[in-house]
């Protein structure tokens, strides 16, 4: 049985950057999301220079898959040591052009994944009494902005529950954080966002997932007298 | 037609208070709650000393309530001139003994109740030009406590979508503030719940609803030049 | 005797409105400032108008010029009720750009003069048991931005301060609250430095003085079960 | 011309720490404290495990003996490629018995001297555009408590003034960064404060300098896509 992390909502960028990271450190990595197949080139990537990786199909808002998932690789793979939770759901819009089912489903995506992963992690942890939770969050988990209304509640419904789960696990000896990633990320979603793209990424202007996950990396292995529970994350150029 | 307050989450002290506020100076006021026939005692009070109010049942997690409801005010009453959101949803219980129905009925008063009152208010009166929206905070709304996640976790994602609404409604000259309670207040739930309950009291140790409740006919009266976001409240002698 | 409200710092516009609010609800009002001769307008027009005001000359910085005013009040005029503190400093300049003069005077000016005020109100009315001590803060106490690191430190310096402050004079019934202007006022150095200033006046976009001051005597008058620690001040249209 | 890291405020605890975890990667390490003579044992350490060390006497408060030490080490021994500012000044008191020289003298230590340094080495590195400076924040860098108002107006000075320098240097390639201990470390100084000391540091429940020294590295070799600005430690068991 191998020292396990899970990655869940492994997207292309932030995600898959977070399974390498991991897995070149020595853990046995599991990317999880909607489209389990999507993981294949990550896994191969990562199985192909020596490591050990795994994908599974799971919605993080429905409480029964992620309970199967979690009993699946406790069971199979190996005690999980760390979990990410990655799932983002940023779509930017006013709030008189907010629905009911959009201002619900951010919520389910970027707050009710999160509760169930963290609540599934913190169940296994504390019970074996290590293990960390980290948690992806943004400039929206710290205050609502125009235009930002239902993934900004959703972010800082996540972040005020992660605290609360922090306090709650730290004496347990699992250790919960939070990344604040305040710009834009490289990513597909991102290139068609931005304008200027090519120019900021050129210029390390656009925050490079695989050296941003190395701080998740980092959190995980802080010994337990100084943890960190929230870093903020930019380019050296951004305007804060 | 009158001028018209809503109070959503009408309960028996801070809701019942914000409504003989405003009826103190002048406005109409409504209550609103699930149970609408229990605002009859504070409707009656409000009348008999020459106010006017009215009392309806509305569960205000439910859009098509929500809507009718406005409707009805707006149609039957007078224009709304301020909407109060006071729907309150505490429910101690640590991260584990969370379940996922808990979890989410917090998020659906605490939150998304917030949020059908709050858009249907700021549809009404940025087409108006008009207005303000007062929504009541806690100290969980700033951030997560130990017993406390999912509490914190809804109460913060309604601050921040109150920011966004603030940030967005400003410019339409509609009010939008937070009133962060960071303390007991005078309630039959406290009672229960402090052991010094009447010693704190007759100290002026816990929050009385009628001067709570002033704060927000404050806001609602601040001259356009000089808006006020957010107002934290507590005793003179709480720890915090 | 006669209830008495210091001024420190009644610069022009928001110290002489503030003394002008005060003294509207019937307080003696007592302004403080460098040249205390430039007090004779407000101090003037507040009798002329039926009320009670006094001018002083004090620089703020100095612990003997303000140990000396409070026992003249005291004595001469009657029992503080209510000490404001409103000493500007505002000096835009990057960090490369503020000598070790500046720097430090900005902060004697924000920081230390509001120290000395604050501690000597602090005494009188912790020994009184009764009193209000209000300090007029900034976006800058905040947080720091490019261009304003002198000024934001010393403001951040008198928040912490006088958060100290609040927590140990509350259980003295010594009401310590912080106000934060997060806006332009219109002053005549405002007017100089918007480009924009007499459209925005005239659209109430920059902050007035007298509503910005009935905000302190707001606060001054809370009963004690509700007091407000902070509360933040900005135009209906203000971007933030 | 090696790669030089000075750390101002090398104290025997945190400031040694960062000394050696700079050292044990190759770094050329610089210490200064008012009295340069006491870091003779850690220098002997560094040097004696193969490292180069180096200690000087600096009154960090003191602008001629700051720029003269900054002088002396890029002509003597390297450019300096980190600067951290480590000087302490925890001084636990009211505000009713803080004297002017006291409060005065707190915010020289941890506050003008943080200006001092930090601006000597933003003028160098932003000419290179390249290097960072860290800072150590405390809890009372975040908010002002009972018993802490020197204390936390210093210490707040400090980060609102980090964050205005860091938002001025980002753009130059310099990384700015405050760290937040948000705990007792092990230092001969807390020994006598804590009771249950030595319970507590069996238990890891007590800041081991060593391992909070490992974030200054983290931060200084963070690439400059993913700079973090803040963040905290504390330990795994630590009420917070």
């Amino acid at each position: 049985m191998e020292k396990t992390v899970l990655v869940m909502g492994a997207g292309d960028a932030i995600g898959s950057a977070i399974m390498r990271a991991f897995a070149g450190v020595g853990y046995t990595v599991v990317g999880a999301r909607r489209n389990g197949e999507k993981l294949q080139p990550v896994v191969d990537e990562i199985v192909r220079t020596g490591g050990k990786a795994h994908g599974f199909s799971c919605d993080a808002r429905n409480e029964e898959q992620v309970t199967e998932l979690f009993a699946k690789i406790e069971n199979d793979i190996g005690p999980l040591d760390s979990v990410v939770f990655n799932v983002g759901a940023n779509v930017p819009m006013t709030m008189l052009d907010t629905d009911t089912r959009k201002f619900t489903k951010i919520w389910e995506m970027a707050t009710l994944a999160g509760f169930l992963t963290g609540q599934a992690a913190a169940r296994l942890m504390s019970e074996r009494g290590q293990g960390s939770i980290i948690f992806t969050g943004a400039t929206a988990s710290m205050r609502g902005a125009a235009g930002f209304g239902a993934f900004a509640s959703a972010k800082g419904a996540l972040r005020n529950m992660v605290q609360s789960l922090a306090r709650e696990m730290g004496p347990q000896n699992v250790h919960v954080a939070h990344v604040v990633i305040d710009a834009a990320v490289d990513t597909e979603w991102i290139k068609g966002m931005l304008p200027d793209y090519e120019a900021r990424k050129a210029n390390d202007g656009v925050v490079n997932p695989d050296d941003l996950a190395q701080n998740y990396v980092w959190l995980h292995e802080q010994p337990r007298n100084s943890w960190t529970f929230e870093l903020d994350i930019r380019p050296w150029n951004e305007k804060w």
